[in-house]
């Protein structure tokens, strides 16, 4: 999995992908200290992700492992909203 | 997903994919704004994307989740075409 | 799907892909021109892809969607020879 | 598989995985000396990987090939606990 | 699939991937006439590669597709020892 930040939503009338209702959101990667990076991907939110929230995006074909992304063309997910990050037991990250 | 814009087409006479009819179209990736990056992929498209579009394109397996893409050897497909991004509240590309 | 020129063969004595008959090519990347870019991969073909041809190579998971591909530890393919790409209407590359 | 030392943990209280009760780990790629790359990503730990161990870690879709993760959108896997690593006959890592 | 070297192996003695018996090997990644690039993956091998020698390496979830890597966590697969490349019909390498 990825770390990254919300950084914006992406609107699309055509769509193919059977996702009514959900949100594609722009994640700007980031570094462990949720610093960005300047690296963007468009991943399907379905947990509720707000604006700048850090979050943990997983890619592929993993991304169809939800009842609801089952089965639809989806490359990248939302999994997880971050709340703290560790590293050498100091925390480095505290939403 | 990543963003890019329709800019070709690319027509194969023998082809080993069973998508007969649809179209193969010259993606180039672009940042969250539509700025081209002069990075390009091949991507299937079901829905009609027109020249110079900015799309939204699945990569890698979830790309077979389509009725027509499925059991398909396809690992690029254009799954919505875009009509509007923001980035921080702020919109940074209209169709 | 990416685009390649057919440069070489890859012959394999010890094999452990049951894909007995069928031929893996050395593929160089090229841009949408045909220009090689000095990137190789080495692709499964079945559909005779002659030397120097430009080809569409379909990468990853979906390589196994062929009859003769399937259940096979096949992560490129050879999906289709290309005759023509047009980038915004001009012809860039013919046969 | 690639290569990577463990050097924290990510802590997420909403989640979209059903993967309750397994840890996130922050994992450092490295060379096969063991040497710090300075590239991270986030991988599940189901065996219990301690801090600055040295682990070999599944990408994409075969991260799902356990009993555990098993249709979970999982896309990076600890699979092993690196003991020893030898280059050319020479033991280059150790545990 | 790329091609690489053998140049070591991987020694986990705690694994997660129900691999018994199945060795990990270090390859360094080379370019079609086997020179090495200092760009390193493990694969897991199953037809006994010795060292030194130039190998076929899948990636990604086709790596599955054997009936002994079927629902293992496994990413990368040796699937040929390579005897014989050709670049415009010249032996570019030979085992």
């Amino acid at each position: 999995m990825v770390l990254g930040k919300i950084v914006g939503t992406v609107v699309c009338s055509t769509r193919n992908d059977s996702n009514i209702g959900a949100t594609y959101l722009l994640v700007e990667k980031t570094d462990q200290t949720g610093k960005k990076k300047g690296d963007f991907l468009v991943a399907l939110d379905l947990i509720g992700a707000g604006h700048d929230e850090l979050v943990l995006v997983t890619e592929g074909s993993p991304s169809r492992e939800t009842p609801f992304t089952t089965e639809k063309p989806v490359d990248a997910l939302v999994v997880g909203i971050v709340d703290l990050i560790d590293d050498n037991n100091k925390i480095i990250y505290r939403k």
